[in-house]
C-alpha cells in the first residue's frame, strides 16, 4: 500500500498525486478538469465546513443560496471582474437535448433550444449577488448585510490538479454591504482574520497575513487580503482571500442606501473565500512518504483500534476492553474506530491507517491482556509507547492535543526556516532555487519589475505581509528605492 | 404587513408566491427561473438538512461528491433515463468569453472556444455516479456502496414557482449499490421510511407511503417509492422519492461485483431525494393568512420575545428577566431572540413575528413586571396565556412539544377528512372538483385509463398505498377489473 506510494524527494508532484487517490480523498471524474471527491476527503472537508460555517455565524453571518447561473449581460456589469473571469468561464447556450434522427439512441442538442441571453457558470458570485442586493439595501438600516453562501463554482481551467486547481471546484464566499469605507476594511480584515484562526488552529497549518500586489488582486477588488501558507516543497500557496471592494459593484449594479442624513450614496463592499483547495494545502503540509497526516481536529477518525489476537477467547477479552474505551474515549467527543475486519492482517491495516492520516492508532493484542496495557502509536512522528490500562483515557486525550500542536509547531518551524532575506538578485534566484521557500526582499513598487521577475525566475510577490517592517532599502533587482520587504515565491 | 398578504380562500396560489416573498424565504433571482433563497428561508433548509444529514449517517451512508457536468456520451448512455431528461437540460457549450471588438466593454462567445463534447449541467447524477461506481466495485467486499451528495441540480422548466418548481433547486441524492436484488429494494424502502419519519416528526406533515405507476416512475428506475402529503388547497405534494433501479444503471455503465462464488454479476442500485420543493410543503401545510407558522423542530427562531415598556427603568427591568430566561431556555436547546429595536411599536413587531412563523411569542409589560407574569402567544392557533414567572421556563419547553404535535394533528385531520372513497366517475369528478383532497377509486391497472382520467380532469395517481387492502373491484373509469384501490389526485 504505502510501499507504492512515491517518496516525496524522488517527486513531490507524483506523491501528492498518488497520495490524494491512495488516501481515497479525491480522483479524477470522466469529466475533463472535475474531481469526484471520495467519502472520506469529502468527510474532512465536512469538518471544515462546519467549524468555518459556526465561526462565520459567531461573526454575525448568515447563509443564504444565489442562482448558479449568471446572464452574460449580468456578468458584464463589473468590467474589470468580468474581464478577469471571461477566458475561464462554462457557458451556458441551449436549454434541450433531442434524440439524433440518424443515429438512434443518441441525444443531440436541440437548435430550436437555443437560448436568447447565453448563461454563465458562476466563477464567482459578486455579479449575481449585487443585482440582488440592490433589492435588499434601502437604508442604512439594511446595513451591514453579512451573508455567506456555500457553492460549486466553475472556472475552466486548462491544467488542472485534484483540489489544487480544479474545473468545479467547492467553497464558501461572504459578500457584505457596509455604510461606511471603515466598516467595510474592518470586515474585509475580520475575515482574513477568521481564516488565519481557522487554518492555524485547525488545520495546524502557519500563515502568514498580507495584502496583496495590484497584479494579484482579485478582479475588481480595490484591495485584497489573503494568508499565505508554505508547502513542504517550499513552494507557497494562498489559503484564503478577503478582499476590499470599494464601491465598484455597488457602483456597476447602482446600489444605494438612504444614509441617517438622508443622503443617497453607494454602499461599501467586501468578498472572502476558502475553497476545497484548502484539502490540497492540508495533504501538503503535513503528510509523509507513508501516507497523510492529519491534525486531529479534522480527522474524521481520531482514533483507530486494531485488535491482534489467534483465538475467539483472545478476540473476546479484546473486544470487551474496546468496548469500553470507546464509549469512554467518545464521550469526550474522540472518534473512534474498531478496525474487526477478520480478513487483513495487522501489519496491513497498520498500513492503512497509516495512509490514512488516523493521528492514533492502539493496538492491543494477548501480551498487552495479560499486562493490562495498550500499544499506542503516534501518526505524526510515528513513535510508539505502552500505556496503562489505568490512564488510557487521559493519555489518548492529551494526547491529541499535543498531537494537534506538534504538528502546527513542526510546520512552523519548516516555515520561519524557509523565509529568507536576500539584498542582491543573484542572493534571490539561488535562494529560490536551492533552498526554496519564501524569499524576503526589498522591491521597488511596480508592475513592471514584479512582471520581469517573474518571467525570470517564475517567483511571484505572494503578499506584502501586514507586519513588514517599514524600512528603507533598495530593490532587488532594479536597485530603485523600496519602502520595505515583501515575500516572493513559487506557488501553487 | 400581513394586511397585504392575501388571503387564501381569495386565491390561494397568490398567497403563497406572496407569503415565501413577505416571510423572508425566497425570491425571484434576474435569471429566469432560478430562485434566491434568502437567508430566514435558508437557515429553515440547512435545519432540515442537517437532521436529514444525520439520519442518512445513523443508516450507514456517508457524503461525497461528484461533478456538476455530465459528458453528453455519459449522459445517454441509460437511455430510459437520458429520454426522461433530454428536454430540460441546461447545456454547456463553450468555455470562453471575448471582448466584442465592436461593443467595447461588453463580452462575446468566443466561437474558437467549443467544447469536442458538450456538457450536461447534472438534472440528476445516477449517469456521472454509476460512472464512477465502476471503478470503485470489483467484489462482494465493496458492496454495499451507500452513498449521498448534497448538491444543486438543474431542470429547465418552462413554468416555475418558488421552490416547488425552479430551473436550479438544492437537493440530496442518495444513490447506492448492493450485491442482491432483495437488499436493494430492502434499502429503497428504508429511505422511503427514513423521509416519511422525516417529514412525519419534524416538518410535522403526514405522509402517505406507496408506490408510483408506472407513467410516473422516475425515469430509469425499476420501481419508484414515494411519500405523498396533502396541502390545503387539497392539492397533492410529492414530498419525496426512492427508486429501486434494478440493474439498469449497472447494466449500462456495466458494473460488476465478483460474488463470494467468485460470479461476475452486475450490481444492483437505489436512488433517493428530496429536495428544497419540501419548503413548499411546509409553508402549504402549516400556514394561515396571517403568513408563515413553523414547526418548532424547523424553527431557526422557536421563542421570540418583545418588550413592552415607556421608560428607561422598565425597558431595564425588563432586561434583566429576560436575560435571566434566554439563558434558562437556551440551556434547553432552545432558539430565542429578544427583539429590542428601538424604532419599531410591540404592535409592529407581533405581526412581523407572526408573519415569520415563530412559534412561541412572549410579551412582557409593565402590568407583568408588577404581576411577575409574562403573556405567551401561540402561532399555531393564536392563542394567547398568562404565565407565572414561576414556571415559564417548563411551559415554554413543554408548549413547544404541544405545538409540535398539535401541528400534526391538524394536518393529519385535515388530511384524512380528505381521502374521500368514490365508486363511479361521477362521484369522481364531483369530489375532485368541490371537496378536493385524494379521491381513493378502484383503477384497472392500465396506463390508457390513467391517462384518460388524467386528460379530463387533470388528476393523477398519486400512487398504490402500499397499506391498500387487496380487494376486487371495478375501476371506476373503464368498469375493467381492479386489484385495488388507488389515490388519485390534483398534484403540485
Amino acid at each position: 500500500m504505502s510501499k507504492n506510494l512515491t517518496k516525496r524527494e524522488e517527486d513531490y508532484s507524483k506523491w501528492y498525486n498518488e497520495l490524494v487517490v491512495k488516501a481515497d480523498l479525491a480522483e479524477n471524474s470522466g469529466v475533463r478538469g472535475c474531481m469526484v471527491i471520495k467519502p472520506y476527503g469529502y468527510a474532512i472537508w465536512e469538518k471544515m465546513q462546519r467549524q468555518l460555517d459556526d465561526m462565520f455565524k459567531e461573526t454575525g453571518h448568515s447563509n443564504a443560496y444565489f442562482p448558479l447561473f449568471v446572464p452574460k449581460s449580468m456578468f458584464e456589469a463589473e468590467e474589470k471582474n468580468a474581464e478577469g473571469f471571461a477566458k475561464e468561464c462554462a457557458i451556458v447556450t441551449h436549454y434541450r437535448l433531442k434524440t439524433d434522427e440518424e443515429n438512434k439512441g443518441k441525444l443531440i442538442v436541440d437548435p430550436n433550444a437555443k437560448l436568447e441571453e447565453e448563461l454563465i457558470v458562476r466563477p464567482t458570485s459578486e455579479a449575481i449577488i449585487w443585482s440582488t442586493y440592490k433589492n435588499w439595501i434601502q437604508s442604512y438600516r439594511d446595513l451591514p448585510l453579512l451573508i455567506n453562501q456555500w457553492a460549486n463554482v466553475v472556472r475552466w481551467e486548462m491544467r488542472t490538479r485534484l483540489f489544487l486547481r480544479t474545473a468545479e471546484f467547492l467553497w464558501q464566499e461572504g459578500h457584505t454591504a457596509h455604510a461606511t469605507k471603515q466598516e467595510a476594511i474592518e470586515e474585509t480584515e475580520k475575515m482574513m482574520n477568521v481564516y488565519a484562526d481557522f487554518v492555524e488552529n485547525f488545520m495546524a497549518i502557519p500563515v502568514i497575513k498580507g495584502i496583496k500586489t495590484a497584479n494579484e488582486r482579485f478582479a475588481g477588488a480595490e484591495e485584497t487580503y489573503c494568508i499565505e501558507a508554505l508547502m513542504q516543497d517550499g513552494k507557497a500557496l494562498q489559503a484564503g482571500t478577503s478582499h476590499f471592494l470599494g464601491q465598484n459593484f455597488a457602483k456597476a449594479f447602482d446600489v444605494k442606501f438612504a444614509s441617517k442624513e438622508g443622503k443617497l450614496e453607494h454602499v461599501w463592499g467586501t468578498s472572502w473565500g476558502v475553497s476545497t483547495r484548502l484539502m490540497g494545502a492540508l495533504v501538503m503540509t503535513h503528510s509523509d512518504d507513508k501516507g497523510l497526516v492529519l491534525p486531529p481536529n479534522l480527522a474524521p477518525i481520531q482514533v483507530v483500534i486494531v485488535p491482534i489476537f489467534k483465538t475467539d477467547e483472545q478476540f473476546n477479552q479484546i473486544n470487551d476492553l474496546v468496548e469500553s474505551l470507546s464509549k469512554q474515549l467518545r464521550k469526550l467527543g474522540i472518534s473512534v474506530k474498531f478496525d474487526t475486519r477478520d480478513t487483513l492482517s495487522p501489519g496491513f491495516k497498520f498500513n492503512e491507517w497509516e495512509l490514512k492520516g488516523v493521528p492514533v492508532r492502539i493496538a492491543i493484542g494477548p501480551k498487552d491482556l495479560e499486562n493490562g496495557t495498550f500499544e499506542v502509536a503516534r501518526r505524526d512522528n510515528l513513535t510508539k509507547e505502552i500505556v496503562s490500562n489505568q490512564n488510557i483515557v487521559e493519555h489518548i486525550s492529551s494526547l491529541l492535543e499535543t498531537i494537534q500542536k506538534d504538528l502546527f509547531d513542526r510546520a512552523l518551524n519548516f516555515r520561519n526556516n524557509h523565509i529568507t532575506e536576500v539584498n542582491s538578485f543573484e542572493e534571490f534566484q539561488e535562494v529560490l532555487e536551492n533552498k526554496t521557500g519564501f524569499v524576503s526582499a526589498h522591491w521597488d513598487g511596480t508592475s513592471e519589475t514584479e512582471e520581469k521577475i517573474k518571467e525570470l525566475t517564475k517567483a511571484t510577490i505572494r503578499c506584502i505581509p501586514l507586519d513588514r517592517v517599514e524600512e528603507e532599502g533598495k530593490c532587488v533587482f532594479s536597485g530603485a528605492k523600496s519602502a520595505g520587504r515583501v515575500l516572493f515565491a513559487k506557488a501553487y
